[in-house]
Protein backbone atom coordinates (compact mmCIF):
# COMPACT_ATOMS: atom_id res chain seq x y z
CA UNK A 1 0.00 0.00 0.00
CA UNK A 2 2.98 2.01 -0.12
CA UNK A 3 2.42 5.56 -2.31
CA UNK A 4 5.24 5.28 -5.10
CA UNK A 5 5.88 7.93 -7.62
CA UNK A 6 5.80 6.31 -11.19
CA UNK A 7 6.79 7.69 -14.40
CA UNK A 8 5.92 6.40 -17.84
CA UNK A 9 8.57 7.87 -20.58
CA UNK A 10 8.01 7.28 -24.16
CA UNK A 11 11.16 7.31 -26.04
CA UNK A 12 13.48 6.39 -29.21
CA UNK A 13 14.76 3.54 -26.84
CA UNK A 14 13.78 1.90 -23.28
CA UNK A 15 12.98 -1.17 -21.57
CA UNK A 16 9.99 -1.89 -23.52
CA UNK A 17 9.47 -1.64 -27.48
CA UNK A 18 6.15 -0.52 -28.45
CA UNK A 19 4.57 -2.74 -31.19
CA UNK A 20 0.91 -1.02 -31.18
CA UNK A 21 -0.60 2.20 -30.65
CA UNK A 22 -4.18 1.75 -30.78
CA UNK A 23 -6.50 5.05 -29.73
CA UNK A 24 -10.03 3.62 -28.59
CA UNK A 25 -11.28 7.03 -28.11
CA UNK A 26 -10.40 10.89 -27.49
CA UNK A 27 -6.82 12.37 -28.27
CA UNK A 28 -4.11 10.12 -29.29
CA UNK A 29 -0.35 10.15 -27.67
CA UNK A 30 2.65 10.63 -30.13
CA UNK A 31 3.73 7.72 -31.50
CA UNK A 32 7.16 6.41 -29.64
CA UNK A 33 9.47 3.15 -30.28
CA UNK A 34 9.62 2.58 -26.65
CA UNK A 35 8.69 2.64 -23.21
CA UNK A 36 9.98 2.91 -19.63
CA UNK A 37 8.94 2.69 -16.36
CA UNK A 38 10.50 5.04 -13.48
CA UNK A 39 9.99 4.55 -10.23
CA UNK A 40 10.34 7.22 -7.65
CA UNK A 41 12.64 8.78 -10.07
CA UNK A 42 12.59 10.50 -13.99
CA UNK A 43 15.00 10.79 -16.56
CA UNK A 44 15.84 13.93 -18.43
CA UNK A 45 13.50 13.97 -21.39
CA UNK A 46 14.82 14.18 -25.09
CA UNK A 47 13.34 16.16 -27.44
CA UNK A 48 10.06 13.76 -28.41
CA UNK A 49 9.76 12.06 -25.38
CA UNK A 50 6.89 12.23 -23.48
CA UNK A 51 6.52 11.54 -19.83
CA UNK A 52 3.30 10.68 -17.91
CA UNK A 53 3.45 10.99 -14.19
CA UNK A 54 1.64 8.47 -12.08
CA UNK A 55 1.47 6.93 -8.09
CA UNK A 56 0.13 3.97 -6.77
CA UNK A 57 -1.92 4.38 -3.52
CA UNK A 58 -4.36 2.68 -1.47
CA UNK A 59 -7.09 0.36 -2.63
CA UNK A 60 -10.32 2.59 -3.67
CA UNK A 61 -13.40 0.19 -4.34
CA UNK A 62 -12.14 -3.46 -3.16
CA UNK A 63 -13.98 -5.08 -0.43
CA UNK A 64 -11.40 -6.99 2.15
CA UNK A 65 -13.03 -10.28 0.68
CA UNK A 66 -12.20 -9.67 -2.73
CA UNK A 67 -8.80 -8.46 -1.58
CA UNK A 68 -8.00 -11.96 0.17
CA UNK A 69 -9.16 -13.31 -3.43
CA UNK A 70 -6.95 -11.51 -5.45
CA UNK A 71 -4.20 -11.92 -2.96
CA UNK A 72 -4.59 -15.52 -2.86
CA UNK A 73 -4.03 -15.61 -6.98
CA UNK A 74 -2.04 -13.17 -8.13
CA UNK A 75 1.65 -12.98 -9.01
CA UNK A 76 4.05 -9.73 -8.75
CA UNK A 77 5.15 -7.79 -11.97
CA UNK A 78 8.50 -9.10 -12.85
CA UNK A 79 7.98 -12.66 -13.87
CA UNK A 80 10.76 -13.92 -16.17
CA UNK A 81 7.81 -15.26 -18.67
CA UNK A 82 6.40 -12.04 -18.73
CA UNK A 83 7.71 -10.47 -22.14
CA UNK A 84 4.86 -8.70 -22.98
CA UNK A 85 2.94 -5.76 -21.30
CA UNK A 86 0.46 -3.16 -22.08
CA UNK A 87 0.39 0.33 -20.72
CA UNK A 88 -3.42 1.44 -20.95
CA UNK A 89 -3.93 5.38 -20.07
CA UNK A 90 -7.57 6.00 -19.38
CA UNK A 91 -9.43 9.20 -18.47
CA UNK A 92 -13.58 9.41 -17.26
CA UNK A 93 -15.77 11.75 -17.26
CA UNK A 94 -16.92 15.09 -14.78
CA UNK A 95 -20.19 12.69 -14.41
CA UNK A 96 -18.35 9.72 -13.32
CA UNK A 97 -16.07 11.61 -11.01
CA UNK A 98 -18.83 13.94 -9.62
CA UNK A 99 -20.50 10.39 -8.38
CA UNK A 100 -20.50 9.52 -4.65
CA UNK A 101 -18.41 6.66 -3.49
CA UNK A 102 -21.38 4.47 -3.41
CA UNK A 103 -22.41 4.85 -6.64
CA UNK A 104 -18.74 4.67 -8.34
CA UNK A 105 -18.34 1.19 -6.27
CA UNK A 106 -22.25 0.25 -7.88
CA UNK A 107 -20.87 0.74 -11.62
CA UNK A 108 -17.47 -0.51 -10.66
CA UNK A 109 -17.96 -3.85 -9.39
CA UNK A 110 -21.91 -4.72 -8.75
CA UNK A 111 -23.09 -3.60 -12.15
CA UNK A 112 -19.42 -4.07 -14.52
CA UNK A 113 -17.45 -6.83 -12.37
CA UNK A 114 -14.13 -5.28 -13.06
CA UNK A 115 -12.51 -6.67 -9.87
CA UNK A 116 -14.11 -10.24 -10.97
CA UNK A 117 -13.67 -9.79 -14.44
CA UNK A 118 -9.72 -8.96 -14.05
CA UNK A 119 -9.60 -12.62 -11.12
CA UNK A 120 -10.74 -14.51 -14.31
CA UNK A 121 -7.08 -14.17 -15.75
CA UNK A 122 -5.12 -14.46 -12.57
CA UNK A 123 -2.16 -14.93 -12.73
CA UNK A 124 -1.81 -14.97 -15.64
CA UNK A 125 -2.03 -11.18 -16.18
CA UNK A 126 -0.54 -8.91 -13.71
CA UNK A 127 -2.12 -6.20 -13.42
CA UNK A 128 -1.05 -2.95 -11.80
CA UNK A 129 -3.06 0.60 -11.44
CA UNK A 130 -1.49 4.04 -10.90
CA UNK A 131 -3.46 7.29 -10.42
CA UNK A 132 -2.72 10.48 -12.19
CA UNK A 133 -5.47 12.72 -11.99
CA UNK A 134 -4.96 14.32 -8.53
CA UNK A 135 -1.70 15.49 -10.49
CA UNK A 136 -3.56 17.15 -12.64
CA UNK A 137 -2.14 14.83 -15.69
CA UNK A 138 -4.10 14.50 -19.08
CA UNK A 139 -5.11 11.13 -17.92
CA UNK A 140 -6.45 9.66 -14.97
CA UNK A 141 -5.19 6.31 -14.31
CA UNK A 142 -2.35 4.49 -16.41
CA UNK A 143 -3.12 0.90 -16.05
CA UNK A 144 0.22 -1.46 -16.85
CA UNK A 145 -0.40 -5.11 -17.16
CA UNK A 146 2.15 -8.37 -17.83
CA UNK A 147 1.59 -11.27 -19.49
CA UNK A 148 3.75 -14.46 -21.27
CA UNK A 149 3.44 -14.72 -25.59
CA UNK A 150 0.96 -16.97 -24.94
CA UNK A 151 -1.38 -15.38 -22.63
CA UNK A 152 -1.71 -12.63 -25.62
CA UNK A 153 -5.55 -13.76 -26.69
CA UNK A 154 -6.48 -13.80 -23.04
CA UNK A 155 -5.59 -10.33 -22.27
CA UNK A 156 -7.46 -9.35 -25.52
CA UNK A 157 -10.63 -11.03 -24.42
CA UNK A 158 -9.94 -9.28 -20.82
CA UNK A 159 -10.39 -5.79 -21.75
CA UNK A 160 -12.97 -6.61 -24.69
CA UNK A 161 -14.66 -7.76 -21.79
CA UNK A 162 -14.01 -4.38 -19.63
CA UNK A 163 -14.64 -2.27 -22.83
CA UNK A 164 -18.25 -3.71 -22.74
CA UNK A 165 -19.46 -2.70 -19.39
CA UNK A 166 -21.71 0.13 -18.35
CA UNK A 167 -18.00 1.18 -16.53
CA UNK A 168 -16.84 2.31 -20.23
CA UNK A 169 -19.65 4.08 -20.52
CA UNK A 170 -17.65 6.55 -18.15
CA UNK A 171 -14.55 6.41 -20.06
CA UNK A 172 -13.76 9.11 -22.95
CA UNK A 173 -9.83 8.98 -23.51
CA UNK A 174 -8.36 5.53 -23.93
CA UNK A 175 -5.53 4.71 -25.46
CA UNK A 176 -4.08 0.94 -25.71
CA UNK A 177 -0.37 0.24 -26.13
CA UNK A 178 1.24 -3.20 -26.95
CA UNK A 179 4.87 -3.87 -25.72
CA UNK A 180 7.53 -6.52 -25.62
CA UNK A 181 10.28 -6.83 -23.50
CA UNK A 182 13.59 -5.20 -24.83
CA UNK A 183 15.54 -7.74 -23.63
CA UNK B 1 -14.97 17.75 -7.62
CA UNK B 2 -12.36 19.15 -9.56
CA UNK B 3 -9.05 19.16 -9.06
CA UNK B 4 -7.06 21.94 -7.44
CA UNK B 5 -3.64 22.03 -6.57
CA UNK B 6 -3.68 23.77 -2.95
CA UNK B 7 -0.33 24.81 -1.57
CA UNK B 8 -0.25 25.67 2.32
CA UNK B 9 2.98 27.75 2.82
CA UNK B 10 3.72 28.77 6.43
CA UNK B 11 5.82 32.20 6.45
CA UNK B 12 6.51 35.29 8.53
CA UNK B 13 3.80 37.21 6.96
CA UNK B 14 0.26 36.17 5.00
CA UNK B 15 -3.48 35.83 4.63
CA UNK B 16 -4.01 34.23 8.07
CA UNK B 17 -1.84 35.01 11.41
CA UNK B 18 -1.55 32.09 13.48
CA UNK B 19 -2.43 32.47 17.47
CA UNK B 20 -1.60 28.69 18.16
CA UNK B 21 0.03 25.85 17.05
CA UNK B 22 -0.59 22.74 19.33
CA UNK B 23 1.05 19.43 18.06
CA UNK B 24 -1.57 16.62 19.14
CA UNK B 25 1.01 13.64 18.44
CA UNK B 26 3.79 12.82 16.41
CA UNK B 27 6.55 15.87 15.11
CA UNK B 28 5.51 19.24 15.17
CA UNK B 29 5.87 21.62 12.76
CA UNK B 30 7.92 24.98 12.66
CA UNK B 31 6.65 27.98 13.86
CA UNK B 32 5.24 30.81 11.15
CA UNK B 33 3.70 33.79 11.93
CA UNK B 34 0.93 33.41 9.35
CA UNK B 35 0.04 30.93 6.34
CA UNK B 36 -1.47 31.28 3.20
CA UNK B 37 -3.24 29.76 1.18
CA UNK B 38 -1.90 29.19 -3.02
CA UNK B 39 -4.31 27.09 -5.08
CA UNK B 40 -2.90 26.09 -8.79
CA UNK B 41 0.23 28.21 -7.58
CA UNK B 42 3.08 28.62 -5.29
CA UNK B 43 5.25 31.59 -4.01
CA UNK B 44 9.47 31.85 -3.73
CA UNK B 45 9.67 30.70 -0.55
CA UNK B 46 11.89 32.45 1.49
CA UNK B 47 14.63 31.25 4.68
CA UNK B 48 12.26 29.59 7.29
CA UNK B 49 9.15 29.54 5.37
CA UNK B 50 7.42 25.90 4.87
CA UNK B 51 5.13 24.50 2.26
CA UNK B 52 2.55 21.64 2.47
CA UNK B 53 1.62 20.49 -0.97
CA UNK B 54 -2.06 18.72 -1.59
CA UNK B 55 -5.02 18.49 -3.72
CA UNK B 56 -8.68 18.64 -3.47
CA UNK B 57 -10.45 15.46 -4.65
CA UNK B 58 -13.07 12.92 -5.37
CA UNK B 59 -15.52 12.22 -2.39
CA UNK B 60 -13.82 8.66 -1.26
CA UNK B 61 -16.51 7.43 1.61
CA UNK B 62 -19.53 9.66 0.99
CA UNK B 63 -22.56 8.01 -0.04
CA UNK B 64 -25.00 9.74 -2.41
CA UNK B 65 -27.46 10.34 0.65
CA UNK B 66 -24.82 11.86 2.94
CA UNK B 67 -23.99 13.77 -0.25
CA UNK B 68 -26.73 15.30 -0.84
CA UNK B 69 -27.83 16.02 3.18
CA UNK B 70 -24.28 17.83 2.93
CA UNK B 71 -25.37 20.02 -0.18
CA UNK B 72 -28.10 20.94 1.41
CA UNK B 73 -26.78 22.34 5.14
CA UNK B 74 -23.19 23.19 4.03
CA UNK B 75 -21.73 26.92 2.28
CA UNK B 76 -18.55 27.43 0.98
CA UNK B 77 -15.38 28.65 2.02
CA UNK B 78 -14.45 32.54 1.94
CA UNK B 79 -17.68 33.85 3.93
CA UNK B 80 -17.44 37.66 5.16
CA UNK B 81 -17.82 36.75 8.82
CA UNK B 82 -15.40 33.54 8.87
CA UNK B 83 -12.73 35.35 10.34
CA UNK B 84 -11.22 32.49 11.73
CA UNK B 85 -9.88 29.77 10.91
CA UNK B 86 -7.88 26.69 11.51
CA UNK B 87 -5.80 24.04 9.75
CA UNK B 88 -5.11 20.60 10.47
CA UNK B 89 -2.58 18.26 9.19
CA UNK B 90 -2.65 14.86 10.43
CA UNK B 91 -1.00 11.66 8.80
CA UNK B 92 -2.80 8.07 9.45
CA UNK B 93 -1.02 4.88 10.29
CA UNK B 94 0.54 2.33 7.72
CA UNK B 95 -2.05 -0.31 9.43
CA UNK B 96 -5.37 2.50 7.94
CA UNK B 97 -3.72 1.91 4.67
CA UNK B 98 -3.55 -1.39 4.09
CA UNK B 99 -7.46 -1.81 5.20
CA UNK B 100 -9.88 -2.62 2.36
CA UNK B 101 -12.59 0.35 1.28
CA UNK B 102 -15.10 -1.27 2.98
CA UNK B 103 -13.62 -1.55 6.48
CA UNK B 104 -12.05 1.87 6.44
CA UNK B 105 -15.57 3.30 4.89
CA UNK B 106 -17.12 0.86 8.17
CA UNK B 107 -14.72 3.27 10.82
CA UNK B 108 -14.87 6.33 9.24
CA UNK B 109 -18.51 6.85 9.19
CA UNK B 110 -20.23 3.81 10.71
CA UNK B 111 -18.49 3.42 13.89
CA UNK B 112 -16.86 6.80 14.13
CA UNK B 113 -19.86 9.14 12.39
CA UNK B 114 -17.35 11.14 10.55
CA UNK B 115 -19.30 12.83 8.64
CA UNK B 116 -22.27 12.66 10.69
CA UNK B 117 -20.24 14.74 13.48
CA UNK B 118 -18.89 17.51 10.84
CA UNK B 119 -22.75 17.84 9.83
CA UNK B 120 -23.76 18.46 13.40
CA UNK B 121 -21.79 22.08 12.63
CA UNK B 122 -22.78 22.85 8.95
CA UNK B 123 -23.35 25.63 7.90
CA UNK B 124 -21.70 27.37 11.06
CA UNK B 125 -18.29 25.17 10.49
CA UNK B 126 -16.91 25.13 6.74
CA UNK B 127 -14.70 22.35 6.01
CA UNK B 128 -12.42 21.61 2.91
CA UNK B 129 -10.27 18.39 2.61
CA UNK B 130 -7.37 18.38 1.50
CA UNK B 131 -5.05 15.46 0.11
CA UNK B 132 -1.40 14.70 -0.20
CA UNK B 133 -0.37 11.12 1.16
CA UNK B 134 -0.23 10.50 -2.63
CA UNK B 135 2.00 13.06 -3.44
CA UNK B 136 4.70 12.27 -0.83
CA UNK B 137 4.26 14.38 1.45
CA UNK B 138 4.86 14.44 5.45
CA UNK B 139 1.13 14.28 6.07
CA UNK B 140 -1.93 12.25 4.58
CA UNK B 141 -4.39 15.32 4.95
CA UNK B 142 -4.73 18.96 5.25
CA UNK B 143 -8.35 19.70 6.69
CA UNK B 144 -9.07 23.47 6.50
CA UNK B 145 -11.81 24.99 8.25
CA UNK B 146 -13.78 28.53 8.79
CA UNK B 147 -15.98 29.79 11.05
CA UNK B 148 -17.06 33.20 12.83
CA UNK B 149 -15.21 33.93 16.15
CA UNK B 150 -18.45 33.06 17.50
CA UNK B 151 -18.37 29.73 16.49
CA UNK B 152 -15.04 28.89 18.30
CA UNK B 153 -16.19 26.83 21.45
CA UNK B 154 -18.25 24.79 18.37
CA UNK B 155 -15.30 24.11 16.77
CA UNK B 156 -13.35 23.12 19.91
CA UNK B 157 -16.26 20.85 20.37
CA UNK B 158 -16.80 19.44 17.20
CA UNK B 159 -12.78 18.66 16.72
CA UNK B 160 -12.91 17.25 20.75
CA UNK B 161 -15.69 14.59 19.27
CA UNK B 162 -13.35 13.56 16.27
CA UNK B 163 -10.36 13.04 18.43
CA UNK B 164 -12.50 10.79 20.82
CA UNK B 165 -13.28 8.35 17.75
CA UNK B 166 -12.12 4.99 16.72
CA UNK B 167 -10.81 6.72 13.45
CA UNK B 168 -8.84 8.44 15.70
CA UNK B 169 -6.46 5.40 16.48
CA UNK B 170 -5.47 5.25 13.58
CA UNK B 171 -4.20 8.98 13.47
CA UNK B 172 0.09 9.59 14.19
CA UNK B 173 0.79 13.16 13.65
CA UNK B 174 -2.02 16.23 14.17
CA UNK B 175 -1.04 19.53 14.60
CA UNK B 176 -3.98 21.87 15.15
CA UNK B 177 -2.94 25.00 13.49
CA UNK B 178 -5.49 28.37 14.52
CA UNK B 179 -5.67 31.14 13.01
CA UNK B 180 -6.88 34.77 12.00
CA UNK B 181 -7.99 36.26 8.78
CA UNK B 182 -4.70 38.92 8.77
CA UNK B 183 -7.57 41.30 6.93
Amino acid sequence: MDVLQVNFVGSSDGEWNVTTIHTLCGETLAPVAAISRFVDSAPMLQLDDWMLRSFTSNLRYTTASEARRLAERQQGLGRPASAHAALIPIRKTADWWALPQDERRAIYEERSRHTSIGMDYLPRIARKLHHCRDLGEPFDFLTWFEFAPEDSAAFDELVGRLRETEEWDYIDREIDIRLVHAG
